[in-house]
């Protein structure tokens, strides 16, 4: 980081050695990091959709353009130290080209790519040896069928929600190879019949059988570029309708063995990849034939991730803060958690789009509640916030969590 | 809080409900009550002096003009639903001029001026009962002689530091009753010939006694509009050169009768005085002539204070959190320690202006450290930011807090 480099025209007109992190992404996650970032001093700037998006409301630096416009995105990373990111929608070549100017990007797009596509970080998993869910690149439904097939057990019952009394391999699930999050590019798909509509983008789909898992988990883990790494609890999280409900820190009741298998299995991963910054490996917990408990890799993020928001109030350093100094090089902060216990439970839009007295009410009833609000508009199961709650007694701590997120949202009104 | 109320052009175009919190000065304490705003989904606005202030280099949304001119203030005051300050400095009259325009001001001025005019804080709260130093407004040097002279002991030896063998009641404390700060404005004299300094100015002087005190505590409250208050533990300060040091939380080895003393003492200042927002009560910790600990007020301050940056660590709720739930008539955070021990060591700037070196080392040495920097250049004894620790065994939280801050000056070089 070379003092005052190439920033003659920033907003930070002193001669000042603390660098410049430029995020791209005006969401939740370039909210919580710059706020993340104002204890360690650094300079922040973002590029943002529009000025109304999440961090833009917050953020002092604030460019407005297209992330997908490579002269937009050289305008930006102008005054900038290091490139990282709030999603991992930014084109690979775009990335390459930045570098090529000279300008460090983390997590850079050699790691990135497996963030973006599902096909290649399956294909890269499977050759470190990563356990995964059975999986192949399928081109047409009849493709799905005999990819189902493949995983049929003969002389078996048909599996639970399919209707031919034989086990015919299904369900499987599809998943465009880019672009899917919270559940969306994703099929739940019983037979051959349902499989066309995910073929319909023209784009490559990947089929995953359906892995029967016990619950899923989050190994989180931060990596700097000299290779220095601190891994989080490995944390259970509770989807529901595809989207991230609940979070517990550490996983209750988890194997003790298994969870230091897969905290090293995520910075292997982050190591092997070469990832800088906060990389979540989601997980299935799965049973082997002999009951053995073991970990199937589900997705890879790589930057922060909704399984880490626990860390803002319950760990030692947070995510967020630990994803800004990975991406600087700074020693990394300790991960482990301040609390026996800490819950996050996302806080979904209602239909009621004045949530203020509603806040007031939860923090009046519960004042070591943890708020985090996205500043965004209210819309029906749109994640507006998360709240995090912390103590010795997981009952308690999640008790807590639920009813200030459902009282939040509407569905509990006490 | 009306929705929507009168912000028809402010930065935030969407029909929200999350009021806009206006914030005069823009100091650090602006900076992190920004930073404790972002995750309560609050708007934040900011009136600074210049664009590079420590706050406006994080700030989204910020007005640079003078606080000093009525029409700056209007204009910045158009869009926020309540104004609150990062400084005492603001013209009573203005304040008041605003509140008539229907903006809510809190503190308002009728509390403020307790904070801004240390001759009427003094005589307020002697007539509410709260113990103070012996103290008066004195016109001239001789007057200064006189009331030195009201608190000698006849017939006992000279106090230490005065020639003359016998007691005249010198040394004394005086300070000008408005616009001090970290020992700006305070003057130790030792004899009639040493007073004339403080009048020079032509403004009004403050004599107090100078009190053998122990150590300086202090004793920080947080109250709403509607009376909801809550006290965090008192904490020890430490001054050097007249500028707070070390705070360590809680005071270690203090009475409890005492310390429930001091919270019950800040609480009913706070009430007495119409303080609305997060209140310091500074204090001389002091014996009787019967040996039973007392406590006396020395200062006030309506707003963040230095003595409470430990929370942002150490507590459930900050100070910075608490000062915005307050000011927008929230239910307040709980105020309790979440460590045994919290030590906050303040950073000075020394001689070598690039921090950035031994700010990297103090990350590697100690990865529990919480540092706040406060984007400030480096000047040599400039207060550029703060470190945190936490932690079980007070030695080793305050000696990793005195390296840290040693280290980042400069005058411990490992």
């Amino acid at each position: 980081m070379s003092p005052c480099g190439n920033r003659p025209n920033g907003r930070y007109p002193e001669c000042v050695t603390f660098p410049v992190v430029g995020m791209v992404g005006g969401g939740q996650l370039a909210r919580m990091t710059h706020e993340a970032g104002i204890p360690l001093g650094i300079r922040f700037k973002l590029l943002s959709d529009t000025p109304q998006d999440s961090a833009a409301q917050v953020v002092g630096d604030v460019v407005v353009g297209d992330y997908r416009d490579l002269d937009t995105l050289r305008a930006f990373a102008h005054g900038c130290d290091v490139i990282t990111f709030d999603h991992e929608h930014v084109p690979t070549e775009h990335l390459r080209a930045l570098e090529a100017d000279g300008l460090p990007v983390r997590p850079g797009p050699d790691a990135l790519v497996h963030a973006q596509d599902k096909g290649v970080m399956r294909e890269k998993l499977t050759a470190i040896g990563v356990p995964c869910p059975r999986h192949r690149i399928v081109s047409d439904p009849a493709d799905v069928a005999a990819f189902a097939a493949e995983g049929a057990r003969p002389g078996q019952g048909a599996a639970e929600g399919d209707g031919t009394g034989e086990d015919d391999g299904f369900p499987v699930i599809l998943k465009t190879v880019r672009g899917g999050y919270d559940g969306k590019g994703v099929w739940f798909v019983r037979s051959e019949a349902e499989a066309a509509e995910p073929f319909k983008a023209g784009v490559p789909v990947l089929a995953e059988e359906k892995v029967d898992f016990v619950r899923e988990l989050a190994a989180n883990v931060v990596r700097s570029p000299h290779g220095q790494a601190v891994a989080y609890p490995v944390v259970e999280s509770r989807q529901v309708d595809g989207v991230c409900d609940t979070v517990i820190a550490p996983a209750p009741d988890l194997d003790e063995e298994l969870a230091g298998q897969a905290q090293e299995l995520a910075l292997r991963v982050a190591d092997e990849l070469g990832v800088v910054g906060h990389l979540a490996v989601e997980l299935f917990e799965t049973r082997d034939a002999d009951g053995t408990p073991k970990v199937l890799v589900n997705e890879l993020a790589m930057r922060p991730h909704n399984s880490g928001h626990w860390t803002q109030d319950g760990a030692v350093t947070s995510q967020f803060a630990n994803h800004v100094r990975a991406v600087l090089d700074l020693p990394l902060g300790d991960p482990r958690p301040r609390a026996p216990w800490t819950a996050m439970v996302n806080v979904l839009g209602g239909d009621y789009p004045d949530m203020y007295s509603a806040y007031l009410h939860c923090m009046a009833r519960d004042p070591q509640l943890k708020i985090h609000m996205y500043g965004k508009d209210v819309k029906p199961g749109r994640k507006v916030g998360h709240v995090n709650t912390y103590g010795d007694d997981l009952d308690d701590v999640l008790e807590r969590a639920r009813h200030a997120a459902g009282y939040l949202r509407g569905t509990i009104v006490e």
